[in-house]
């Protein structure tokens, strides 16, 4: 049950956009420029990195959406996103999103463990500065997106399809589309 | 020295918001609709609850940011925030605020730390549902902004001069006002 009377039964942060669509609005374009807008790391990559630290934080939700949208958007799907959640170390994985997918469990834990090394370490697997600033970003949202929906204790499905026909839309269309479809 | 290199010597958040404007953008727009649109919670409350949450994850710069804010905002000022931040449970706030606090540190923590029985006590208080999701959504967006502003390792300044000097901008025009100065 959630902690406060939503108007509708749709899970995770979808009834929580549809109680407060004023602050929907800005959480939306926030998501769609972080993991759909240009960026030369893929749409694939990025929603890795949300599935990533969703996972650290333990919200059920945001890992099981993200991880769906995340297998949508990469040639090695569900696989690999699992893979990562449950040994970075051993993933396979480019050297350059290790290192960013490494910086970005570190901002799950706070800003100020974020190191000089951390950051000289992905530079030196050619990350850029871009690539830097947008890691830290998404894993920081995420720690946002995370603690709303289990602060409130929304509902979160347990089958996996219900995810994953939400990512072909969402990997069709976007954040946005999706919202303006709900309001 | 930031992690990364910005384009402007502006501290904290500025410098990322110049450096990065697409997400400048609904990161401005999310906090201003957070703390300053219609709601039951005073500004100078909204406030304090994003500086006190600041003051959990030690981020000085947002800390020193927005408890200027909220001492601009509030009638007791500046000795209110930081009796907060020193000791909620004897700071001399309302039942209500003191149980919205209570369940912003919560959710610093983790979205799963927050309680059925810390929403019932805030709602024992005369907490509505609305004032408990800003609650817990504003606490959920500083653990994202304080990781933005510390996971890149942006300068905040020592003066307390330098943050009053905004605060009374802030107070007066808001949010987007200031971003649109910047840009």
């Amino acid at each position: 049950m959630p902690h406060i009377t939503l108007d509708s039964d749709e899970p995770g942060i979808r009834g929580l956009f549809r109680f407060r669509p004023e602050t929907a609005r800005p959480l939306n374009e926030l998501v769609e420029v972080l993991l759909r807008d240009d960026s030369t790391l893929t749409r694939g990559e990025r929603e890795l990195i949300a599935a990533y630290v969703s996972a650290l934080n333990e919200c059920k939700y945001c890992y099981s959406a993200h991880a769906a949208y995340a297998a949508a958007q990469l040639p090695e799907g569900m696989d690999l996103v699992e893979r990562v959640r449950d040994d970075l170390g051993a993933a396979p994985v480019s050297d350059k999103l290790r290192a960013l997918l490494g910086i970005a469990g570190h901002v799950q834990q706070s800003g100020r463990r974020v190191t000089e090394d951390d950051v000289a370490a992905a530079r030196a697997t050619g990350a850029t500065d871009r690539e830097i600033h947008d890691a830290v970003l998404i894993a920081a949202a995420f720690c946002m997106y995370n603690r709303y929906v289990d602060g409130l204790a929304t509902f979160a499905p347990d089958d996996p399809a219900s995810y994953a026909s939400r990512a072909e839309r969402i990997a069709a269309d976007g954040y946005l589309a999706l919202l303006a479809d709900s309001q």
